[in-house]
This record gives C-alpha cells, sequence and structure tokens, in this order.
C-alpha cells in the first residue's frame, strides 16, 4: 500500500511519524512540560514550519493516534452503503462495529496505550485535549450516521452513546486488552435498556436485592 | 439563607462574585485573550492571591458555573436517601430529576448561557477545558449513584449516558430555553431503546420509511 504512494506522500507520512516518535521520546526522557515544539523537530531533524503542518501544536503530537481514529470513521463513511437507521436503537447498532474497530485500533500497542494515559493523567492541559478528542470522535461517529441518511436528533444521540459506552470502559477498567469487551458489553447494556427495566420491575423485590452485590458478570444483572 | 452564614464566609462568596463579574466585564470590553489574571484581579479588588484561592487558572473562571452544578449534585447526594438502584435503567432514571434540574440551573439566565458558549467556541483551549468539565459532572453523577449503592458498571455507564443526552441536546439545538426539554427527550428514547427496536421490527417497511424524513417530534419514530 504504502510503496505505491507518491514520493512526496511518503515523504510527508515519514515526517509524521518521525515528529510522533521524537516527541514520545522526548517527553519520556525530559517530561511533557519540558519539552518544546523547537525540541521536538530538532530530534525528528523537521523544521518548525514541518512541525505545525502537521500539528497545532506540543499537545497534538500526544493525539496523533485519534487523529488516525478520526480518519478511521471518515474512511468507513465513504467505503459502505449501509442504508440510513430508522431509529436510535439501529442506529447505535449501526455504529458498534466501527466503535470496536477503534477501540482495537486505540488499544493495538497496549504498553502505549497505557504510556498515553498515564502520560495524560499527569497533565490537566492534556486531561482536557483528550476530553476534547473523545468529543470529536462522538461528532464523527454522528456525522457517518448522517451521511447514511440518519436524522439529525437520531445521528447526535447515537454518536453520544457510543462515547458514553467507550468512556464507561475506559473508566471501569482502562485495560487496553479488555478495553473492547468492556466497550461491548456497555453497548449491550444500552441497547437493553428499555427491556432490562421491565424486566427488573417484573421481577420480586427479593430477588432483585440479591442480585445486586458484584454480580459474576457486569451484564448478569440486566440480562 | 446568605445572611445566617458566617461573616468570613460570606466575604469569601462575595470576593468570588466580583471576580466572576470583573472577568466577564474583561473578556467583553477586551477579548479573553488579552485579559491578564492581573487584570481580573484589579478589577475585582481582590490580590492574585485571593484569585488563585477561587480559581486555578484565568480558564477556571468561565467555568465558574460548573463548579455550582458540581456542587448542586454533591447537596443532591448528601440530602437524599433513595436506594441503590438495581440496574442501568433506573440509574438512568435516579438521574433524570438531577440531570433537568441542572439544564435549568445552568439556563437560568439564557444570554448568559449563550455568551458562556459563544466565547468557549471561539477559543480552542476553552472547548478543550469544557470538555473536560461536562466529563466531571458526569463522573459526579456517577457518585452520586455509588453514594446511592450502585454498582460500579451501573454508576459509570448511567453517568455517561446522562453525559450523552445533555450533549446531544446541545449539539441539536444548543437553545437556552429548550435544553432541559431536549435533554428529557433525549433521556426518554434512551431509557426506551431496547423497546424502541422491537417495535421498529415489527413494523412495515413502508410505514418505518414514510416515517424516517422530518418527524413532527423528536421522539415520534421511537414511541
Amino acid at each position: 500500500m504504502t510503496s505505491s504512494l507518491p514520493l512526496v506522500e511518503r515523504k510527508r507520512r515519514q515526517a509524521r511519524q518521525r515528529i510522533i516518535a521524537a516527541a514520545q521520546e522526548l517527553f519520556l526522557e525530559r517530561g511533557f512540560d519540558d519539552v518544546s515544539v523547537g525540541d521536538i523537530a530538532e530530534r525528528a531533524e523537521v523544521g518548525r514550519t514541518t512541525f505545525f503542518r502537521h500539528f497545532g501544536d506540543k499537545q497534538e503530537v500526544v493525539f496523533a493516534k485519534e487523529q488516525e481514529l478520526l480518519d478511521t470513521i471518515t474512511a468507513a463513511g465513504q467505503a459502505d452503503d449501509v442504508p440510513a437507521p430508522q431509529d436510535t436503537g439501529e442506529a447505535v447498532e449501526q455504529l458498534r462495529p466501527v466503535l470496536l474497530a477503534l477501540c482495537s485500533q486505540a488499544t493495538a500497542d497496549p504498553e502505549g496505550f497505557t504510556r498515553h494515559f498515564e502520560l495524560i493523567e499527569r497533565h490537566p492541559e492534556l486531561r482536557d485535549r483528550d476530553a476534547r478528542k473523545a468529543q470529536q470522535i462522538a461528532d464523527k461517529l454522528s456525522e457517518l450516521l448522517t451521511h447514511r441518511g440518519a436524522d439529525n436528533a437520531t445521528a447526535v444521540l447515537a454518536g453520544q452513546l457510543a462515547l458514553a459506552c467507550y468512556q464507561a470502559a475506559r473508566r471501569l477498567g482502562g485495560d487496553p486488552r479488555t478495553l473492547a469487551d468492556d466497550t461491548r458489553d456497555a453497548l449491550a447494556r444500552v441497547l437493553a435498556l428499555g427491556t432490562s427495566t421491565a424486566e427488573t420491575e417484573a421481577e420480586p423485590p427479593a430477588r432483585r436485592h440479591a442480585a445486586a452485590p458484584a454480580p459474576p458478570l457486569p451484564l448478569s444483572a440486566e440480562e
């Protein structure tokens, strides 16, 4: 694939990868705060102009992966001919494979994933940026549905619900090896919401209380 | 209420309000970027130390209201004796009145609400912070449920789902006069997810397609 790209595009991508690698090295060596854009450009052997052609600021390099995730969603939208979802449930169902693919992509390098979030946790400005990046992913998922013909209210809500499932999975474990499964579980819970309430209401109170503490599986109380 | 507070606490709150008012005036007059913490402290007639006792940085003043929203959730958790929700649906139901109260509180001054988001939209750093503030609200809603005895998975997912409804409402209209209603509609859609899919599947295709474009009410396609 890569070798079939025009030379200029190959060089562009190589420069981008060098910038990302240089930044990661420097952040580990000196800490995020003590690394400047100039330091990163120097280590990557590119000019500052090249740096800013790829990244808006130093923070953006930390979220290079998130840009790839956004590109994946865009590609998914361009490739398919899935018909418009007819309601919120169908819309969330349509987002499920895309969201799970994003989880796999985000955690393909488990150590890198863990290092990424350790870095973010130590820096409030990166936590801010991370929260907005997550919102951008939700907005992109909504766009995918709009592109398929979903009405705006359905597309926006389904995108936000998909993000909610991912964020819940990240908060519950944050383990890269189980992130996709935890997200899948959260999606299953969400898609069963109306039915699970009805089932719970029909259960006698004794069983409901007995089922509450430490269920063996996250879904057991609702299935 | 306020007059019964100790003098020192009354003075503390007055200083905080003066800082917020001074910052809002200055941001309108000069723009966010051209106002320093020193400018705000001077206009508010407080020292820089007092400023930083109330706000971590200049950005935080913009989100003074969000801190009040977090305080509201904390107060809701301390006051009540609601039993633990038994599943995600019940947990979201429990968050509904709290979330709608937050919507009302956030939009009590509609012009202020609109100005707030106009300011945020113009400044990427404020968009970053806004996204994290929203996540803090979701986390606080999850804490409220944990405090009531909900298991962690249910509490975290329900908090994220409540945020998803609020964010969807904000993205769809962003109109302070309809924000609470739009959030209520989103919550209703979410709580009916499992059932709505079943209903849609039972409908003949013709009706499904006829119902798709521009339904008269956001919920009509799913009720």
